[in-house]
């Protein structure tokens, strides 16, 4: 029987970040060691906050850290991964930061155990087999409207037939100039490409402004609109789903429990629920909401901005689930969570990605990656030494 | 004009932690320093994951360190504490811990303001005098009932009316054993004694066990029962709530935003809201949601087990709200909560407790204290030291 011997955490950062080069400024990649296996996982957001979350002492019965619910504990096969998730749900109650820093210790559970048993995550979740998805990339709004077009050009160019763009002010007042950058966008994407728009929570809590847009957003084909308003507006969400069309609104990107998921799904209406595995507690806990969406008629789709090992594990969630057929995907082979991994989920001949057809997520972490990036660190609580990075090695 | 000049945390932790003697094993408390002025705050909940989430290097442009938002802010009104509590939601939206560190960080500001305008913080949240309010103090049942007895017993000795109890198997199948304890419970604090029941989350989504428990109840005359279920289980409440009566189901003391707290009085249907000061975002977001508990019938109450500075800030937030009469008491005098504060809120000749007649918070606390229990810390990250354990003078 193997048992969970250790968990590292590695906390990468970009040494000279420059907010307008790099994508992304930092993350934390998990570890874990179970007999003679070996499985990755990494969180989404604050990583020092969430590496804080594994570490920290013991302190009321509810606020127990991470480690302490998963180290040792068996791992032989998916129903073990149930009892930990639970564990910590019960033990961790109080650490809010706990999905963060769990999420990328459950994927990394998933590929240890996947090695194992020499399946990959998706089979271990009941699904036989792996289907296509469709890969969408994110691209903002430029700073002006020929460059919007200019950017879409590219990434047609590169291969990919569905952007979503957003920000940059879209949504703030100028009508006229969202006008232009969505014509942009979609003249650049062409016809057939598929154009999607996150609004940021432009819109707050107003349903009329955002009612306003509806028309331009049909003008220019616009297949969702993601995040309308800030994420606690059920009311507006519903009604601006009933107005738009359940459909064609989109939210989820920051959920971090299977319970908000389905507010969005139940109360909020959404029509298209986007979870990230980094940041709802891992792949079951997306999984399980993919189910309820599914149930309900709903669309699930994955958020992940971060490594393909990330990519791996969010399409592990879904990967047996045919008519979700959309994908998320983090193309920018310069970041650096381009790096972590040593291959890459690229799009086939048709366009489309799937899950690896490997044991566990199937995407090798490259060691000289974490050593390059990883940041020393070492935190000492009164006499015990609670952290110093550990060796790659 | 004055700004938030320093914001030094102390985590303070019992040396020789023994779960049977010490309520509370460990505390973050905040100090705000601006101008000549001094303010002090505590947090709820896994102290050192949120002063991880204070000190955190800036990751993504929404999960920055909570201190970044704060330092060197103007501090001259309540205004600014409202512009900052904004500042940190926005720049902080996805560190998870945010809510639980930013709660003792508000409650410092509070208390800084309210020393340099010279008013308690409930005149400068808009209340002109304080009602007193009746202090309940926690109890456990204890491993049998007859001593529950003679713990209730001694507590009415102490002067106190009122005690919520539970726990220690309570609800867990055995209803004769629950039937005796409730008994002890009530023959010990009188037929005079206000009792109440927290049932601990005991009957998870399970309604129909709860609505067995409902006669019971009655019987003992349990006025309310706190978290019969998950946190999670909404409608499980909203059934119960209609049973055994809304005004006697209360739950809310794990809420860490305002949109929690309403979702539990609107759907979850709970007619006694408890509000952690510590946990929700501190004494503005409490109010909040006693205003608006106040508005759909609902009563107000806080939840507090730690310092008396913890508790001055809970009433703060309702001090002025007269129907709202109830008080969550810490009365443990032996405890690492007690010795924070050099002064304590004490009953007066009727009983009841009150918000000091005193600027800010009103509750000095014990420098003494704070250097006896601080616990000398370190955190490198890279080159650079994030936190050491600062000076209390």
């Amino acid at each position: 029987m193997i048992r969970i011997d250790a968990i590292d955490l590695f906390l990468l950062q970009v040494p000279d970040f420059d907010a307008a080069r790099d994508p992304v400024k930092d993350t934390l990649l998990v570890r874990v060691r179970a007999g003679q296996f070996e499985g990755w996982g990494e969180c989404e957001a604050a990583p020092f906050v969430s590496l804080a979350a594994f570490v920290t002492p013991e302190s009321h019965s509810t606020s127990q850290p991470i480690g302490a619910s998963v180290l040792g504990e068996r791992l032989e096969d998916p129903a073990d991964i149930t009892r930990i998730t639970q564990r910590v749900a019960e033990n961790s109650m109080n650490v809010l930061q706990a999905p963060h820093i769990y999420s990328g210790v459950e994927m990394a559970l998933w590929d240890t155990l996947g090695k194992k048993l020499e399946e990959p995550v998706y089979r271990l979740l009941g699904d036989e087999r792996a289907f296509p998805k469709q890969p969408y990339v994110v691209q903002p709004f430029a700073s002006a409207p020929e460059h919007t077009y200019l950017d879409m050009r590219r990434i047609v160019r590169a291969g990919y037939r569905a952007v979503k763009t957003g920000w940059n002010g879209f949504g703030g007042g100028d009508f006229a100039a969202d006008r232009d950058q969505l014509a942009a966008a979609r003249e650049g994407l062409g016809r057939d490409g598929r154009l999607f728009l996150d609004a940021a929570r432009v819109w707050g809590n107003d349903v009329a402004t955002a009612r306003s847009y509806s028309h331009l957003l049909d003008a220019f084909d616009v297949e969702w609109v993601e995040e309308p308003f800030d994420a606690t507006a059920l009311g507006a969400f519903a009604d601006f789903s009933h107005y738009h069309g359940r459909k064609r609104v989109a939210a989820g990107e920051n959920v971090h429990s299977i319970a908000q998921a389905r507010q969005l799904l139940d109360i909020a209406d959404v029509g298209l629920i986007q979870i990230d595995c980094g940041r709802i507690g891992g792949i079951a806990a997306a999984r399980d909401v993919a189910l309820y969406a599914d149930q309900r008629g709903a669309s699930f789709v994955n958020h992940t901005y971060t490594s393909h090992l990330a990519l791996s594990a969010a399409l592990q969630a879904y990967a047996g689930m045919e008519r979700h057929s959309l994908c998320e995907y983090p193309m920018d082979q310069s970041s650096l969570s381009w790096a972590i991994c040593s291959e890459h989920l690229l799009p086939d001949g048709d366009g489309t990605i799937c899950a690896p057809e490997k044991v566990g997520l199937g995407l090798p972490v490259a060691p000289e990656a974490v050593q390059k990036y990883a940041v020393d660190m070492e935190i000492r609580f009164g006499g015990t030494l609670l952290y110093r990075t550990p060796s790659i090695r």
